[in-house]
């Protein structure tokens, strides 16, 4: 038999929404009458803002003449797509970006998880704990993480508790790090870094030769003045920063999938021999070799969310979902439970009461209130005694859920 | 600088196409007057089916309101599409196939591509020669290709040259092979592979403990009885072979992007320790960790194929195709040159005059018909003496080219 990519089987377990689904289903099968909210997976409720959906259906409506048909898309995207990103979502905040610096793709899950292909298995990886698992994970799948050790934690990896010590923030590395993985707005704790957070992190990196991967997903959430809407408001950052950005919770995507990186081109890898390499090169090398562009009608939906009344659509929805984070965050103040995030980020991180471990508030908030909420500790090991919920929800589902909170959580 | 990941460079040059893409687009530039045919990128022309445009649009709808409204797609893919390719592409063929080992992507190209990465980087792999460039390039960026050496082969590599000698048929490998690539009918030859054939390959690849990756883009364009549809119609082929299959080329999805793959139950690899593991448990591992599914309205799109009305339009676009197939195989045989595939395949693989290289062939081509080719070495040292032409223009445009061909081409 063929040997198998044994960096597989140090992965625990099932990957953790799996693991929750599999709770709940339980759950609901040994209570029929129980009516289960989920806040668990971050998944969105609101249909597609109209603008969305009259460009899709226009655009389904070319693919059925022979015309006006379309084949394979490029591999890095429309143009038309890259040239809406460059100018509504970089030049106003006085970023210039050259359309060739755009990739698009399904889905910021795939970009993060494949981005590391790019880079050598000896580097060393730092992670925000605790994170989005897919950054860990696929460096476990490609052999660059060690193994995993009793603390729940693997050898090669180096962790940057986020704690209420610091405020949720990820530390400098105590160790040089070569890829850093950070995502702000978090996911998991709803925390921003700012501009004076993100100037270190760039300073580190141009310090210390890394390359920051740095996920904005949540970016559409900011709030406050001080947290920058991409890393590169922060001079320097191009030189150190591949930047993530996906519409499935800008605009409702989840299901419809689009997602695009920007990979400045000052940004450079080292070759063997330690000449420069840019690695929006190699990302287009990836790109082309190993996927086929995403679908037509999915990328004229996606451009119509840059359009005036596109934008102020999903203002709209990211600003309903922002009413939901807010209605939760005083739900579990007025429990007195603690809770950060929710201001510049559609999570909620509730820290458990004391000496409640985050799979037994998961338990106790699916059992009591029949609320589904993710354990913090399967985002990382500083997870444990934190819950995360979403404001993804419907406002009606929000409130009832939060009802019960109020109403049956023991305390 | 972080240290990149150093097998990308051993890719020589740019992928074929974009190869291709700049030579048309430079002669494009010198002769502005030229109206330039292409058959060279396999890419389709006409529109997609109705029944698959009426399906897209009601699930765009769907999307359009909360109460109907999708999120996150399961990341194997729905149910209902599973279902229908178990049942309608599967089960006539006498395979039965449980939904469980299905899995729904948005490429054949991405599947081929990232299939490698469940097994070990040592494995040694096969190829046949010329085929398909992703198969080699993945490795060859997963490291397992080893260096490029002066004949143009691979030195960790074992081609498989398909010669007029073998009528294009990949040989059994020389020394024992791990993984296995087959693509039938073939992408370029265009040669499908009997069942004779497959037989021999499942024997090899169950005496060897070989993986079989079956490329099977193309089962729709079959025609001859003795070629299976599926490697499964093989007796044992569930233990050794994983298939691919698309609807780029059968419904016109080359811009819409759906795609699937099969890997049986049966199917195993071996861990360090030399004990199986089933790779379809590391296939959905890889899928759920990696990638976030496909399109909802896409997948509908798919299914919709699946209907009577959707195989029988979709019948008739492949025999579209297959007539144009049948006009270009008769124009290169008229004017003297051998033309091979073209009868269970989009494909017409055709011999170039005596000392006239392909690529020499496809300047000819280019500048004297002002017909795009693909020069068969992109896909392989044994490609070398040939060219690609496709049957995937517009009939009016076929027909043309080949008047060109006929008239314009010099002895």
């Amino acid at each position: 038999m063929v040997r198998i990519n044994d960096n597989y089987l140090k992965l625990p377990g099932a990957y953790l929404f799996s693991e929750i689904k599999k709770r709940v289903t339980a759950y609901e099968q040994a209570n029929p009458g129980a009516r289960i909210i989920s806040m668990g997976i971050g998944d969105i409720s609101r249909a597609l803002p109209p603008s969305v959906i009259k460009a899709m259906h226009a655009a389904v409506e070319e693919m059925a003449h022979d015309e006006t048909f379309r084949g394979y898309p490029p591999e890095q995207g429309y143009e038309f797509l890259r040239q809406a990103i460059v100018d509504t979502d970089y030049r106003p905040r006085g970023v210039d970006l050259s359309i060739d610096e755009v990739f698009i793709s399904d889905g910021a899950k795939c970009d993060t998880a494949n981005f590391q292909e790019l880079f050598s298995p000896d580097c060393i990886v730092a992670i925000a704990d605790p994170v989005y698992p897919v950054y860990l994970d696929t460096n476990v799948m490609a052999g660059r993480a060690g193994d995993l050790q009793p603390d729940g934690r693997y050898s090669r990896v180096i962790y940057l508790p986020c704690t209420e010590a610091n405020s949720l923030k990820p530390p400098l590395p105590p160790k040089p790090a070569q890829l850093i993985y950070l995502c702000s707005p978090n996911n998991p704790t709803g925390v921003a870094l700012t501009r004076a957070d993100l100037s270190r992190w760039v300073e580190y990196a141009r310090e210390h030769g890394a390359v920051i991967l740095y996920d904005s997903a949540y970016e559409r959430y900011i709030r406050d003045e001080d947290v920058p809407h991409t890393i590169y408001e922060v001079p320097g950052a191009k030189e150190v920063a591949v930047e993530f950005r996906s519409y499935s919770k800008t605009a409702g995507f989840t299901g419809t999938r689009c997602a695009y990186s920007v990979v400045p081109k000052e940004l450079m890898g080292a070759t063997a021999d330690g000449k420069p390499y840019p690695l929006g090169a190699l990302w287009l090398r990836r790109q082309s070799t190993k996927f086929n562009g995403v679908s037509y009608p999915v990328q004229v939906a996606a451009a119509a969310t840059h359009t005036e009344d596109g934008r102020r659509e999903c203002d709209a929805l990211v600003q309903s979902y922002m009413e939901n984070a807010r209605i939760i965050r005083e739900a579990l103040t007025a429990v007195g439970l603690k809770a950060y995030g929710g201001v510049n980020a559609p999570y909620i991180w509730a820290k458990t009461p004391d000496g409640v471990s985050s799979m037994q508030f998961f338990d106790r908030m699916l059992t009591e209130a029949n609320v589904v909420v993710t354990p913090g500790v399967g985002f990382g090991p500083s997870g444990e005694g934190f819950v995360r919920l979403t404001a993804f929800a419907s406002r009606e589902a929000t409130e009832e859920a939060m009802e019960r909170v109020r109403t049956r959580l023991r305390a």
